[in-house]
Formats: C-alpha cells, structure tokens, sequence
C-alpha cells in the first residue's frame, strides 16, 4: 500500500477543499488525515493531507502529473508530495555539547524519529566518542577564521555526496554560511538556549540570569541569514528563580533543547511543518 | 450570510470527505473550517466543518434535509447542526463559592464567552449580590434530604421556561439527580477540583495533601450517573510543594479552577466538543 | 501575639545567621519562618524571617533599635520590620481593560490578597461601573498631553491623601511619571502582557504573533525609569498555534496577565520580594 | 575545607534555630545554606543546613558527637550527615526500555548527577549493549517465579559486595521484594508512568488512554510495601489529546519518565530529600 502526504498551499479560494478531496477519491485514494488552516489576513490557504492509495498500477510521478493538471494550475497551488514510509537523510552538526546529541541517536535508533543519519559532523573531536558507541560514521572538519571556506567546502561535498535532506544543527557552534543556508532553505534546523526573540546571539543563558527573568526557554527554528531570526517551529519554557545559578540555568536548559530540538526534528520529519513569510504552520 | 457549524459521527468509511465537501460546494458552501478525526481501533469517523452559505434562499431546514437524504443515510451518518451565531442558553448552578462564577460572568460579559445566561441558581443565598451586580435573575433553591425532590421539580420548570440548553456546575455542591442528567445528556459541565480520575468525590484538596503529590489539577467533564466519571473536556495541572498547607492547595487549586471550567465552557459553546463512550474529541 | 517580619540585606560574611537568630532568640521570639539566600558572585546576604515575639511589653519601635544597635551596625545590615497582621494601602490605577481589575477585587474580598484598596484610579470613566459593584471610590482623573502635570498633581494628592503604600498598574495604559516613580521606588507594580524582556513597549501580541512564536507571556515587573526594564517578580507563559490569531493571543494573554499580576501582588504584600540591582529574590 | 549537609527533625520547640546556628558558629562553622520548615498540624520541624567546617582538625566524627551531646539530645532530634563531596553509590535495575538509562548514565557523565554507578543489573540481556557503551558493568540476574528468590539472593550479594547506598529502578519491570524494600528503606527510587495515585500497577497508559484524559503524568517515589503508593518525591505532567494514540502516550510519556526520575535522583543525591510519614519534605 502506498501513503502518501500531501502539503498544499495557494491563495484562498472557494471549493479548493472539496476539489482536492474530489481529486483523490477518483485517483481511488483513501484519506486518512486532513487538517487545513487559513490565513485570513493574507488569505492564504495551507492543508496537508495523508492517504493511502491502493491501487497496483499507483506511481507517484502519475499522481503529481495528475494533481498539478487538475488541481495545481486551476487553484495555483503549489504541493509537495512525499511518500510516508520514506525516512529523509538527516546530517547531524555538533560541536562540544552531547545532551542534544545523545536524544537524538537515542530516538533514531529506537525509530521514534523516524530519519537515516549518513553521518555526524563537527568542528570539534570531542564526540567522536559517543558517534563510535551508536556506530555512526562521525567526520571531524576543523573550522577557523583561515580556513573556513575551505571547511565548508568538504562539508558541501559530504553533504552532497549522501544525498542528504536536511541538517540539524545539535548546539553547533559556528555560524553557517549563506550558501550553505541557500542550498538547505528552510531545511537546516537549529536549537537556540532561550525563547526567542528575547537573548539571540551568544551567551543567552547569561544574559538572562542578568535580566533577572524568572522563565528560560528553548527555542527550534529554520536558519535563515539573520541570525536566531528564522521562522520558530517549537518552544518551550520552564521555571527558574533567584536561587539558580549561570550554572543551573545551563543545566535546567539542556533539558529543554533536547526535547525542543527532538520534537521539531519529528515535526519537520513526518511532514508536518510548512513555511510561510517568516512564520510556519504546524499540523498537529 | 449564514455561517454554520456541522459535527459529524459515523463509521470510518471510503470517500466520507470527498462526499461531504462535494455536497457543501454544490449547495454554494464555502468550507472555512475542517477538521477531521479517526479512532482507528473502534474504526469511527468524526469531522467538524464550518461553512458560510451565501444563497439569500438558504434555510437550515432544507439544508439539513437534503443533507440527511444525500450524506446522512449512506454513511449512517449523524450529524448535528449549529447556525454560529446563535448563543446558547446556559443556567449557572453555584453554592458558596464564588471564582469560577466571576469568571464565567466576567467572560460572558466581554463576549469572550459566548451564551447567554437567563439566570444563576444555588441552594444558598450567599452569591445573590454577584448575580445583582452583573444584573442576572438569581434563583435561590433550598435543597435539604427532605426536599430534594421538590426542590429539583422547581429547578426543572426554572430550565424548561428558560429553554436552557446546558447547565454549569460552577462548584455546585450538590449531586443532581438522575432525571435531571437524563434530560440534559452531555448537556450539565461540571468542574472537579482533582486531576481526575485521582481524589473523586469530596475534599480531593484534603486527599490531595494527604498523599503528598507534588502537583494538584482540575477537571472539567460532562456529568453522568456515576460520580466524577463522565467525560473530560479538559484539565490543567500545576505544582505544589512540601511547604503548601491544605489552604494554599485550595488557594492555587481555585485559579486552575475557573480557567479549566471556562476553558470547557468556551468549547462546548463554540461546538468544538463531540462525545463518544466515555471520552471527548475536541476539535482545535 | 505579635509577628513580625524581618527582610534583611547586607555583605556576606560569617556568623550573620547565628547572630540574628540569637538575637531574635534572646529577646523573647521565636523564629517561624527562615530562608536565606546568598548571591556568591556578589557576596550579598539577603535572609527573610517571620518570628512571634510575646512579650507583652513588645514594642516593634524597641525591637527595631536593640536590632539596629546590635546586628544593623556590627554587619552594616540594612532591615525592613513589617508587622505580619497590617495590610497594606495599594491604589489600583487602570484604563479601560477590566480582567486583572476583576481578578484584584474578587481575591482582595475573599481575603487572599491581604491589602486595603483605598480607591481605584483611572485615566478613563469605563471601569467605574466596577469599582460600584465592589463599592470602592472611583476616581476618573484625564490624562492627555496638555494637562499631564496637572494630572499628576492630582494623582500625588490622592496618594497622599489616602496613605497609599504601593501602586499597581493594572493595564493602566499610561506612561508613569519620573516623579511618580521616585517617590514610590520599588513600589509601583505593573503587568506587561509579554514575555519579557521580548516584546517591550506597545502592541507586544501583535509583535508576537508577527514572529511567529509557539509560546506567549506575560510579566509583572517594579517600574522603573526604562520602559519595561524594571526588576522582574513573576512570569508566566502558554501555548499559541499557528490556528490563533491576534484577537486568541489577545484572550489567552488576558488569563496569563492577571494571573501573574495577582501572584505578583501577593508575593509583595506578603512581604516576599527583595530588590537588589535591576533583580528580585522571590522568598518561598 | 570540609563541606557537611545537615539534615534534622525533631518536634518543634523554640529556639531550635538558634541553638543549632549557635552550635556551628561556635565549632568554627560557617552556614552557607539554611532551610527550614514546620509541619504545623503534626507540629514537626525540618531544617537543612549546609556549612563549612574549616578547622584543619575536623573530624566528622567528633562534629556528629558534640553536635549528639549538645542539640541532639536536647530536642530529642534526629540529624543526618553527610560530606557534601562524597559521592553515593547507585545501583541501576533496568529491563527492557532504555530510555531512562540513557539518561542516567548521560548526567551521570557529565557530572551532572553526583553519584556513582557500581553496575547495571537486569533481569533481560537486551541493554548490555548501553552498559558496553559507557563501560559500566552489566549484571544480568534471570528473573521467573521459579527462581525468584535465588535471583534476589545474587541482587542482595552483589549490592553488598559494591557497598551501594541506593537503587534505582529505571523502568524496572519486576516487583522487588519486602526484603529488599527493608533493607533500603527509602532508598529504592522508582520512576512510574503516570500522575499517581491515578493509574497505579501495569499499563497505566492504557488506562489513562481508556479514561480519556487530557493530562498524562510521571511520578519517582520511594518504594515502599504498597506498591506505587511510597512518598512521591517528584512529578510533572503534559498535554495530550484526542488525536493521541497510546503509542503516542508511550511515547510522549517517555519524556516525562526519564526527567522526572533523573530531577527525583539529583533530590536525593543531593541530601534534599527528607521523608516523613508518607511524604517528603524536598527542599530548594
């Protein structure tokens, strides 16, 4: 049996719903799952549907020729279509930090978070280690001012040369280039130590402890150029008071990027994530 | 322009969506909403759709009846019909307490919540100057052992000259008798102060302390025959510790209190709530 | 029975604890409540204790002075003497945003919050039809560029007139006053509707929503000469969706705030909250 | 330097705190933490103290006695101490889901969890591999109704053999024995898979799915006879929905599992955690 999502998106118009789930039910297409959300400001309209299509004779290449005859052009819509059971190829950037690291591999390996990992990459050899007890391969590119377009070149290649889909950024610590940020639009994923848009940039849990706040957060978003200003896919918060050091505040926030982190990586993995302006829907 | 609110219950077939947004187009529907779920182990279908209807001819009547004979039948399907603007008549049931009721008045009278309230009734006199503060009709009803019956008659012919279409228990410290949740299925919202199905009945905060929990709730659920087991709408949590007395439980436990019950209140005015067995699906 | 409590600030240094609860010992008290908090990159020492002194000769004033004479001097301590059972004068200044007004009156009535409210003030007429219902003097005094000075003047002479101890600001949607905030240093308590420091200055809901965030807030801070940068007490956040708009970031803000702003009031009528630079400690 | 954690209980009575205060000041001690509390309805006092002990002559022992001869028999008060940097040890109990023993093993690395890991025992192969990984022994001890007592009895060796100090039951899925439960009394620290006393015993996921709640939990508690009812030391809660499997109760609950088991033995390894009755006092 082949499933199939579907991620639609185009200005809001009227029938487009019953258009769409006409098309499907005539392509002897089943839908299991559809959820669909307005923009009225801008009225734009987003939905993503799953079905599965039992048909012998099915081709996914013969299904989005279809769909874009009879639905893409008429409403101006553009769709993704992915297959359900296709685990995209994940690469994962770290640097010194293991706790993102360690959930990740844990629930790759336990199929909660369902991606290929073809490899970890870091500026750093310190987590090699725990790379070698998962038994995934783990490339050391060593990062400076001098080198750094170097660097990013035999990361391009290693990118490329897995057919990777899109990367994680497990608290890396180097920023990443815009052309890098071009070729993974929307596809490269970080974790940033605080609930952004409060304390972007460096040091976040310091500053804060210095602010005084009484909530830290984590937040997952997509890089784009500016820096921690891309669009947000997960957050989350928890409590600290004057009694917590730099230290604990570090300590309460690993907690937090971890599972932030993982559940936008599960989002994004199972289709569930679509970005518009600067923002994202994100089907439940 | 007529907007209106389908919830629909049948068994999970081939093709139910296509066939309703097919249906809702053709009679110059504009589907704004749609939502969608399946309980696959009991294979049930339940959607919520919201549509305007423009066609100045539009009457519900006729809606609902040629919805019946074209969808209804061939999925054995049940369907209720809402017209979105129409406010709902809501009878309060208080005793002595008086936060969940400030907040159900207050949220009523901004429009946030939106019925209408005909009149409070309680077994004490103690809220009557809340209810002459917001200008509501106040009913005072005695109930004691010995007049429990008569008393419930009087509440009757209260609800049936009202038409009241659902009650709130906003810590009404009496059991309603069975007629009453006979005649009002699904239809009387109750708040217990306990992280259901933990501490039912009386003085959940007492056993709450008693057994040391670190975190106390609220539960807001529709009222059946068996105490404190009907089915939950929704509940909230939050933390306690080793310093709180049993005040400070009941203290905290009244702020949970009113916003899960009006939380509640607003999805079942705004028909987001379906009811099947003992448990809720309520639509986001 | 006299109980009193005792917030105390000074440099760290050894022996503070045994020498104040000696003292306290010695003359007659005995000692209910201790927390202690030591910030070491500051060497500060900030302690809150609440004792029950019997004597029936006790005089705070003697107390006050043996204190000063005996451990104020030798550890160049600074301490605030409150009497537990005396509550405190807050004037409540609002516009036109009912909700934390609502939420202040009901717990002031029923005792939680234990301050006298000697009268409402605000910059517009509409909440006066509140402060009837909970027969509370009302006070409409109009600010707009011209007659601001004037406005303050009036505002200084009620302060005074009616011995007001601190101010909270319950979406008063005016810019207090240098002056103002002077002479009630550490003393002026307002509810931001944002995670802080995210989203100072106006419209922080629509900001939010324009940045796309999963999670919103609200913050009570002590005003203090830079807009929305005074020293936090306490902060909540909850849950948004791509499915909300402005006006749903609008209503689930509205229970954050004046749920935060009440727990804030608490917290600095029951004499819990210490200032030290742009910070707060938060006693438990 | 010699840093010692106090932790005492008595009955109340007046001028416990100063007498103790006194006592460290006078043995040369300087208090670098002090937190009390009073059970006022059993009128039980708590404190924990922590201090430096600078003397180069200190000798615990001597601390304990004087301390034993001047406060303890005094106020015929109980006191624990420990050596702030002495590491206990603990033995982890695992079957089949590593989820938690990742976790462990993780902030046990990092330093993050002070204590030290002897072995990992269970009574399935399937985790060695984890063991292997972070080379910690692995002790598989067979467990069926046939053999129970024999494999308690090389439990009982081997935890005497390494000198343990407390246990952990990271998902352990046999019940230990009354022997066991005696012989580490408050000692054995169990995580369980929901918010109790709600859904205690096997599959509580399932239970809660069936009920229909909208609130999942975890709960670490010390084991005692009565199986999932010993003193709950930490809990925490998160949403789910209708649209949540039980697998994806499981799943979500995971999170909540391995967090608050690690946070309940970073309590107890830190010398928080004082039980009393069927409670515990946790302090900050």
């Amino acid at each position: 049996m082949n499933q199939i999502i579907l991620l639609m998106y185009c200005a809001d118009q009227k029938g487009i719903i019953a258009a769409v789930t006409n098309f499907i039910h005539h392509n002897q297409g089943n839908i299991t799952y559809i959820d669909q959300y307005v923009d009225r400001p801008n009225a734009a309209f987003f939905m993503r549907v799953e079905c599965d299509l039992n048909s012998e004779s099915f081709k996914i290449e013969d299904f989005k020729s279809n769909f874009s005859n009879e639905i893409g052009e008429r409403y101006a819509m553009h769709c993704d279509f992915y297959l359900k059971n296709h685990k995209p190829k994940m690469a994962v950037f770290v640097s010194k930090y293991d706790h993102c690291l360690y959930d990740i591999l844990a629930k790759q390996q336990s199929g909660e978070l369902a991606a290929e990992i073809p490899f970890i990459l870091s500026n750093h050899a310190d987590l090699k280690i725990i790379a070698d007890r998962f038994e995934i391969p783990f490339h050391h590119i060593f990062v400076s001012r001098e080198n750094k377009e170097e660097a990013e070149e035999k990361q391009a290649k290693l990118l490329k040369a897995h057919g990777v889909d899109f990367i994680v950024l497990a608290r890396y610590m180097q920023i990443v280039s815009s052309k890098l940020i071009d070729q993974y639009k929307h596809k490269i994923i970080n974790i940033h130590h605080s609930f952004l848009p409060a304390f972007p940039g460096a040091k976040p849990y310091h500053s804060a402890f210095d602010r005084g706040v009484k909530i830290i957060g984590a937040t997952s978003h997509y890089v784009t150029e500016e820096l921690d200003a891309g669009p947000i896919i997960e957050q989350d918060t928890t409590r600290v008071t004057h009694l917590n050091s730099i230290a604990d505040f570090i300590e309460k926030g690993r907690d937090l990027e971890r599972i932030v982190l993982v559940r936008a990586l599960k989002q994004h993995v199972n289709r569930k994530v679509m970005v518009y302006g600067n923002k994202t829907v994100v089907f439940s």
